[in-house]
């Protein structure tokens, strides 16, 4: 056994499971030694209660594959971890880490002879059912130790993993991927919302999207979720108009910004999310006042 | 006697006050006849209470300036009043109407023998103080039977209003003056509610506001009033995050889209607004439930 | 033989060839013979000439499919035929028509005791082979009368079409389809070009977007295409930077206006094409010029 | 003399002369010594060739004001400089420089017991003229000792300065600043540009220019300066339609991004500009690839 996974929430746990149903025996830790246990009981993983287990656990050269949140989690668990390891030992970054942050990573094991990966993950709480799409960053040789475990959480062992490049581009490509998610789930939100709001043709949403979902240009699994929920209910009157938004989507923003590349899509149905959480109300207050000052326009009073 | 206003509300009732300074003796009309006789009362003007009275205290060619709101307001009073006019006389429409409503307006009047221009007018409340920027829109014929009441109005004789082209184009030169309004305004209402936002440096916006008058780059008429207000309260607390949009700053997104011209700035600043009035809610609600779909994230119920 | 079909070109020739394929036999009629008589060549459908020919060889009551360029031409058509049909004909237009335009038409149809109706088609030239996703707007008689063909037309005889309500819902339900392609179609087109920017990391981006295919967040039909002709060439030097845009992309961002609903995502991708078809660049001048004027930056000359 | 100025460009030189108008004379230094050598001989200033002489000229505690590019340059010229330095002198850095790195720049001062303070400036090539606005941001004490000379640069003593707030406030102030002025002008480039393209009204965009300016609510400095330029020449034939891009208006994206804060307009004047660079061209060669993928539209060839 070489292979470990630290973290075994929502992304890491079905990671392991996954890779017990194909019959791969790995180490896992998790903060909560009683999660560890239970998916220990579930998976017949090896249940470790430390780092320092785990790295005993596993035979050299290990394999540990971090699904931790990104940040502050993230690397208190490298700095914790890499006093443990030893030369040759692969470290792999699963996280939804900033490809930046890479770099000096793999800079601080190449000191000790350990190598760094970074991996993007794709696939959300559907991943267990339908395999993980990897992006990979690292070198030749990581990959080759990897590809067992890669083709084994893969939708198939060939495809849905991907050697994107050198350490970095594996968290860049899945950061790009989840600025066009935004996008796309903007335009689907926003074509809905025109068709909610044009009441005089009572239209079923819940028909059109999985109507969408055959033969149409936009047809995507965004939409597929749009319908599966949608069928349930298509007023979303207990839904707050309210929308979180996440490192990723953010980080494309702003590497767009270093790049000097227009992504008017992509920041712009990132700022509307900063709208529904409250983030434009100054300026909408600024401009009742600014029509007050030069038209006598009516304010709404708060 | 040549000249009458039909409308005396916000800005009727300044220009025929500022016509009254500058000695020009004119009609007066308005749908409530008290005003009417409590402007003349101030003015001198001769009050009117049916457009057949107003018709009538006019000598030929008269000229017959419509200050109301555009749309069917002004489209009832314009098919009331035209019977009522001789060939010569002259119809200005003053108000914010669409400039393609001008267009059929001026046939409907020309199979009269009655000639038709039009007005954008700006200048808000501070109009009557400040004198009114008027683009006008008509033939040359026109454009000089009204020049001397153009002269009173402006800020100057010889600044402030301008014959801008044919019918129609007085109009449209003032919707696209409005729209770069909007996006003027939401620059910088966004800048200040970047500024507020940091509160890390207790910034004093009104001071900041009062600053930029002074050899900015970005000082601006819209930057002064908002130096008054924000001296007054830079918290707006009380103020409600509504911002509500009039004709022209959608009309000029709409010319934008027919004319096949990128104005994302325009069009930003107007869709801001719409959000503002909870037009982006069910958009919201639609991304909440999809994260919700592919990543389990937790939503946040109404 | 009830059913006929004006406009053989991208779309109404394969549609016919689909209901051939599904053995349903119809009438055809094309501005070009020979494309008609081609056409009823390979298919078995029977050629018309002239319109006439195309009425006098359905059986009453008849459906007439038209399946021409919306705007003049299917103008044309609908005002040339209209004259020669009887009471209890069904018109269907299936163009990419303004669904404000089918309110009038259903009038006039009226006065004659014809129906109209509205489909909205969806699926390219794909269609042929994976079946049409069609947007139905009409009565439930006309729905019903459609039955029969919407089933061969569509991927699946119970998913692919929708009556999705009145008169003019077809073509709207198909014109926000066509927005939100716009938005999905500019988002991929974003992420793209960031990740070719990036040249550090040497990324292969026909690789990506395969990998993308199987078990991401963003996979789609258009992503499909995509990596299909990433396939063939990820430089795309001898492509121009040019996108045309059509009716429906300009429909669904006008529709926003009116309805008051902000759709950024949406009218972005639109503009981002008025912008590649160098409408940006009388813009881009004046901000040149400004920046000289304020700050004496240099001007690049043409 | 205490006061001293090192860097002698655009910016620099003209702060000089202006202190020289108001009979403050000061210690100069440039990368080029003709060029101070020049400007000493017209101003009466003192001309220093090194870092070593400048300091030297002045007396303790001094004030030196970096006047330098942003980035590489002015942190070339800091680190030079401060080895030179005595406990209580004052260095502010008044270039258009990141307020992130005006932190860790006072905090390697303070280890040497010498004040840093920032200065964001705006006033371009009209400041020797018109005066300075100043955005400060750094300790009372350094506001007392520079107040004199923010005194002289500023429009008026009392107006056009303001002390914003701690270390790295006044660089956050003029970077919102530039912001606005990114979306204020673009506002101003859009309306502009839908007029020419309106070529059935023949509008006269050095007319209308000239009019706003009196009364309208969108007069404003960048409108005055495009009157200036639209009255020689309205066309812009030979200008091309490239806009360059500088740090402060990438960094104020970039803070709405981190405070998460929407500012549409401004990120959209900026990606716009992006566009005019060619950075949009590869998205806009997938969208033509797609296009045609899904509806075989034709593609331009480049």
């Amino acid at each position: 056994m070489e292979f470990g996974i630290v973290g075994l929430g929502r992304m890491g746990g079905n990671m392991a499971r996954r890779l017990a149903q194909k019959e791969i025996k790995i180490a896992i830790t998790n903060r909560s030694f009683n999660v560890t246990e239970a998916l220990a009981g579930e998976t017949g993983h090896t249940a470790c209660k430390t780092y320092a287990d785990l790295v005993a656990a596993l035979e050299k050269p290990r394999i540990i594959w971090l699904m931790l949140p990104a940040g502050e989690v993230t690397e208190t668990a490298f700095s914790t971890l890499l006093p443990l390891l030893s030369p040759g030992d692969l470290v792999v970054d699963g996280a939804n880490a900033h490809w930046q942050d890479d770099i000096p990573r793999a800079a601080r094991c190449a000191e000790q002879g350990i190598e760094f990966a970074d991996a993007g993950v794709s696939g959300g709480v559907w991943g267990l059912k339908n395999g993980y799409c990897i992006m990979f960053g690292g070198s030749d040789a990581a990959a080759a130790r990897l590809k067992p475990y890669m083709e084994a959480l893969a939708p198939t062992p060939t495809d849905g993993w991907l050697h994107a490049g050198p350490v970095g581009s594996g968290h860049y490509v899945k950061m790009v991927h989840n600025g066009i998610e935004y996008g796309m789930m903007q335009a689907i939100a926003e074509g809905f919302a025109l068709m909610k709001d044009k009441s005089e043709f009572k239209l079923d949403l819940a028909a059109i999207s999985e109507l969408w979902r055959h033969g149409s240009v936009v047809r995507s699994w965004l939409l597929d979720l749009s319908a599966d929920f949608l069928a349930e209910d298509q007023n979303l009157e207990e839904i707050a108009p309210f929308v979180a938004d996440s490192g990723e989507g953010r980080w494309t923003a702003l590497a767009a910004l270093e790049q000097g590349v227009p992504t008017p899509v992509m920041s712009l149905a990132l700022m509307m999310r900063f709208a529904s959480q409250g983030k434009n109300d100054y300026a909408a207050k600024m401009l009742a006042k600014m029509r007050h000052g030069f038209g006598g326009h009516a304010i709404k009073k708060d």
